[in-house]
């Protein structure tokens, strides 16, 4: 008998068993793939490892603005991936070392919840039994391919490839469709930019980066479009045809239909929760189009069961996993605590990159919150300016019109995805602008521009 | 009649002028030079313009283990040098245009207090009399060359520069010898291991960057003895033979005596308050050392006189002096206030970054603070990992014993300058190591090792 059987290993269920098994809970989990789920193994981690390669060739191509030549600047992609494999492998052992070092049991398999009783639940693997006290679903999401005439026979060949597949090319494609210009349409869309390749982005929405404050999209757009990506925007993909290698993707926009060439396809049109054949609907657990209902606590609906992570389909972000992971377990342990979804910061990381967090513009009057926003140009930091040519970064900051607290900051521009964190802690601690004009920021530097912001709040 | 004199258009000088502008004050400047002090004329923006350039070149020298690839990467110094000058240019008329539009006054010229009387005070400029009811002195500082036999007579040639000159120079040396391993030396230090001159540092301590972590220190140090830097440690300079171009730096160390050939002298052995001949004695104002004496709000010991900045000797950073400043106006315009010195973080722009604020052990247990120390690997990143092959960075927190109420944070790595402002925020915040817990960064990120870091506190 276990004290808590966790149903996957990625952010949520690997961080939650090391945090149950230091609070003294006998803990197990179950993993069909590998350890770290999708962010370690086909998202957050391998991308940064392609991005990271493909930033180094971009300096090479770029160091002339700032004194640096070079010739004959390459990237072999093939070694690319290789490197993002070793990392992978690296940090997905560091995994199995924590959950080893905290005495948590790991079983490698596909899980299914077959049973209840008084002390607890049953979970069954293959052909064995399990027995724990306490649930935590952990399983996750999974790319969403839309049912575009096509599309599937399409992801049959090759053509067509979702967030898992595409990191495992070995070649580098000539012409990409992306269909969907989402954070992890935009991450790939970024790569293959760099590396030389022919990009089209075709977004369903007006705008690009999905929620992500409109003017930050436009500027994220207008940086690649100078690069040659191409947007399609308010166009709706309707058909896919496939000849063997090469394909057309064919979209509508403003009534007209048109055709682009390419060589592959990546379909990055949303995630849905992994909720299917694990025994959730057996259970009772009450879901929500195919995902947990969780409130604070990560409790579903069923004592002794608790949800995290994209499974949930709340904010699908490896940190969110994280931390609600965290407050399922205090949950557990009698410890109050609960997720503090307002202060959830959130990146992308293009370049410039984006971080966000809080209330934007639009967000909140929809909340109806009243507010006002204040927009600061990141060329303000003599760091920025020393190195950034003409960069047009900026730093918007919402402020609560009463209080004048702290509600979002949303940037973009260099290290955003490093300076982040620091604006959510702001956001969560709800501090107000006098808080944030008393502490002192390190010059040079961008982040410093949060803080300059602050004085032109009156 | 003005309402505020300000000695210095500096940070601390600048920026006291414009939050005094805002605040109603009728406000004038004196500056001899140019706006923006040694911090943008010739110190943190100029070294930041040349080091971004040398790490687009170390990126290109590197590139391989990433899978890029170049061919002749070659860094132009005259370029970078023409570039430094640009930025420098670029932000000099930026701070220019923000005295005009905050109404300002800004006077070029020498100036000099030379009277008290009940309503003020009379400060000279050439053969005009300004007055005014309050004063904030903020003449900053300037390099320290000791007394060195043979290093006086180098400086006049030219051999041997300091933080200044350094910057102008539109050839590169093929030998340095830095003396004095702190942040300016360990900075140009970098710049000069980047671009391919021979570089050695020569330290009286036994150990570089001055008040940094000790281990940080050395991981900084090891990271570019590999590069082929070569510190001599516990070692005092005792002679500079200057042979018209080439020169000898002998320094003694266990008793020998050895000399190390260059074609270039950096002297960054310190700096020193600039407190002589703008009539502080005359005044009585109380100093120490050569330094203005000033307390939490920036007061001197006479009344209607304030000092911000290196002057006071304290911090001799750009960002403690802009505090400074603001404080000194705070508390002129009655509003309560105070300099948080506990709370100041500091940054080397070396390659890895070095981070810090707050405590660290040996100054915890000098103030007899009960204090404990956790240290974490930046390898628990993954963001980490995949950028920086082999990296060795670390972040320790320091912690109260009794509260575990956050005392210090110092980190070596990537993004360190960046991330480091949050620290800094919980130290101000005086933040308990749960309050971080709760916290969501992003992932993946450098800066959550410091929340990971927090889980290994009990």
């Amino acid at each position: 008998m276990y004290d808590l059987i966790i149903l996957g290993g990625g952010p949520a269920g690997y961080n939650a068993a090391e945090r149950a098994a230091h609070g003294g809970l006998k803990t197990l989990v179950f993993e069909e793939r590998a350890l770290g789920g999708v962010c370690l193994n086909e998202g957050c981690i391998p991308t940064k490892t392609l991005l990271y390669s493909a930033k180094i060739l971009d300096y090479a191509h770029h160091g002339e603005k700032y004194g640096v030549t070079v010739e004959g600047a390459k990237l072999d992609h093939a070694k690319v991936v290789d490197r993002k494999d070793k990392v992978v492998k690296t940090l997905v052992s560091g995994v199995g070392a924590k959950m080893k070092g905290a005495g948590v049991t790991v079983v490698n398999g596909t899980a299914k919840i077959t049973g209840k009783s008084a002390d607890g639940f049953t979970v069954e693997c293959g052909a064995d039994k399990y027995e724990a006290k306490k649930l935590l679903i952990c399983t996750g999401s999974e790319a969403v391919v839309p049912p575009v005439p096509g599309l599937r026979e399409a992801v049959g060949t090759g053509l067509a490839v979702t967030n898992r597949e595409v990191l495992d090319r070995r070649e580098l494609p000539k012409e990409v469709v992306v269909i969907g210009g989402g954070v992890i349409g935009l991450e790939m869309a970024s790569y293959f930019n760099s590396v030389g390749c022919k990009v089209s982005v075709i977004e369903m929405m007006d705008k690009i980066a999905g929620p992500t404050d409109a003017e930050i999209s436009k500027i994220l757009q207008n940086n690649y479009a100078k690069r040659g990506v191409e947007f399609i925007l308010g166009a709706k993909v309707v058909k896919v045809t496939d000849n063997k290698g090469s394909g057309v993707v064919e979209y509508e926009k403003d009534g007209k239909t048109v055709g682009v060439k390419c060589d592959l396809i990546l379909v990055s049109t949303g995630r849905r929760a992994r909720t299917k054949d694990i025994g959730l609907e057996e259970l009772g657990v009450a879901m929500n189009r195919g995902a947990v209902i969780t409130d604070e606590s990560c409790r579903t609906n069923i004592p002794g069961v608790w949800a995290a992570g994209d499974v949930n389909g709340k904010i699908m972000l490896a940190h969110t996993a994280y931390r609600e992971g965290e407050v399922a377990v205090s949950d557990m342990l009698g410890i109050k605590d609960k997720v503090d979804y307002r202060s959830i910061p959130s990146v992308i990381y293009t370049n410039p990159e984006v971080g966000c967090v809080g209330e934007t513009l639009e967000s909140a009057k929809k909340a109806g919150l009243d507010v006002e926003e204040h927009t600061i140009s990141l060329r303000y930091s003599g760091r920025y300016i020393a190195e950034n040519e003409g960069g047009d970064g900026i730093v918007k900051i919402i402020v609560g019109k009463e209080h004048k607290n702290v509600l979002g900051v949303h940037m973009i521009g260099t290290y955003a995805s490093e300076i982040i964190y620091g604006a959510a802690m702001m956001v969560a601690r709800e501090m107000r602008v006098k808080d944030v004009q008393k502490l002192v920021f390190p010059h040079p530097s961008v982040c410093e521009v949060i803080r300059e912001g602050m004085f032109s709040i009156k």
